[in-house]
């Protein structure tokens, strides 16, 4: 491993168990009555997972400002809602996808009602969580709600999911495999990113340049997402690969081809990496990041 | 049908089309991309439906304030998370109830994956009616977001849903079916009492005396519910009756027998309506919705 992947990967640990320990903090015990909820909660949440989008609100936040105590429950709830999408998308009639994080999926543990009900209480943790976080000015979180509601709602990431659904088994044009993924993936990376910069408090230039940043290696980071469904292993993964040919899904390499969607994830990477070019050496872990985005085996 | 009645009836549906005009102009059209969804959240939201939470809600504002008008927006997310509820409730993983309001259930017209989601968007829609709504202050807003989450969540209505469902076909203990209903039903019918008291500015002692008096009608309209899940019909009642009984729910009859849950419904009613006292005439229509929660059929 060269010394800046090394490097990257410490910072990844560093920041994901900061991370882990706001949300542990802020969900009840294991134990608390009642338990089943809880258990089933911390089984698919404290499973793997890169806690990628936590990582790029951390870090799109440091580049402007240093002590991040005031971004790790903002981080925690988008995380909380991520972790909701994966449960509901993996129950039998969605996905029906029995391998994630690492272990059984949720409701292959706990069976599908309460997996159901894990979800929708992790899509109110992630409310909750904004609402009464005291490291927030209170106008803050009243926008950061009205955010996070608007980014997983209806026009978001459930209608990337809907369409998503809908297609397949079907043909679907390239704008159809766009929308899916710009909303399915592309919303919640974003708002990290927005986020991180409404918490530093950055001008409206410098948001709306990492906004570009993070719709680039948002877009990026699902191709290669398809890509690996086709050539990585389960065991790096964490999930069943191949289910996306089984499931007959709109993919990247399903609409362009393998060596297409490669070349594509590339220019958008190294497109990306150009955005962060005003940010000099701050922006060092974030470089390492899109180099990881585009190489990644899991 | 008596004076009473009818004043009570021209109430409700004058109330329940405020609400209904005040969803519908915040949700998206039914024909908007993408479709299913929208259509979805639309089949099971415009059934029929009481709207007994948004009416507890208005009634209470109307105890102490006139002007409604900031209350609809508010009262309609209390319905948008109710109607969650339901459609999560009726999917086959859980209740696997065909019927509901009059109409078939979500998920048997559009499948259970969108009815998944169409549960999902409503509860997201419930977060942000409120976070958009500016007929409310700001601070006022924050406040509901954190009592919204703390009521609807895993030590909420998720609790009692929870419990519901370990205790089918298991002899439970009357500490255990208060618990259940307290969250299922209780939660969200004082949560809307409580915020028709907060947005109309009353006392502490006012807010107070109102929970109490939600607390019992809400228990009160679940033993009723219960008593006509046995004795009431479907026609009547929009959803498929003797079902508690099949799958040995925990219900008050099945704890208490018929004629004590009866005794127990009169009780809690004429309790709650001594709690209306203060309030004089203006606790009128609510007076006669204690009556119509006690002697109803529907």
């Amino acid at each position: 491993m060269s010394t800046k992947n090394m490097v990257l990967k410490k910072d990844l640990k560093e920041k994901r168990e900061l991370v882990n320990i706001a949300i542990d903090r802020f969900l009840p015990r294991k134990d608390e009555y009642p338990k089943q909820i809880h258990k089933a909660i911390r089984h698919t949440l404290f499973a793997g997972g890169k806690r990628l989008r936590p990582y790029l609100l951390i870090n799109t936040y440091k580049l402007f400002k240093q002590d991040v105590a005031e971004t790790l429950m903002v981080a925690g709830a988008i995380e909380m809602l991520h972790t909701y999408t994966l449960i509901h998308d993996d129950l039998p009639e969605i996905d029906d996808a029995d391998y994630r994080r690492g272990r059984a999926s949720c409701h292959v543990i706990f069976g599908s009602d309460i997996a159901l009900l894990a979800g929708d209480a992790l899509l109110v943790y992630a409310f909750q969580a904004i609402a009464d976080d005291d490291k927030v000015d209170k106008k803050l979180r009243l926008e950061f709600l009205h955010e996070l509601a608007k980014d997983a709602g209806h026009l978001g990431l459930i209608a990337g999911q809907i369409i998503d659904i809908q297609s397949e088994g079907q043909k679907v044009s390239k704008e159809t495999l766009e929308y899916i993924h710009a909303n399915k993936t592309g919303r919640l990376i974003s708002l990290a990113i927005r986020f991180g910069c409404k918490l530093a408090g950055t001008s409206e230039e410098d948001e709306k340049n990492m906004e570009i940043f993070g719709k680039k290696i948002g877009l990026a980071f699902q191709i290669v997402d398809d890509i690996l469904d086709i050539e990585g292993s389960q065991e790096k993964l964490g999930k069943a690969t191949g289910k996306d040919l089984k499931a007959k899904k709109a993919t990247f390499p399903a609409v362009y081809g393998l060596e297409k969607s490669r070349k594509m994830a590339e220019k958008l990477i190294a497109e990306a990496k150009e955005l962060l070019a005003p940010y000099e050496d701050r922006a060092e872990l974030l470089l390492m990041l899109c180099d990881f985005i585009e190489t990644r085996k899991f």
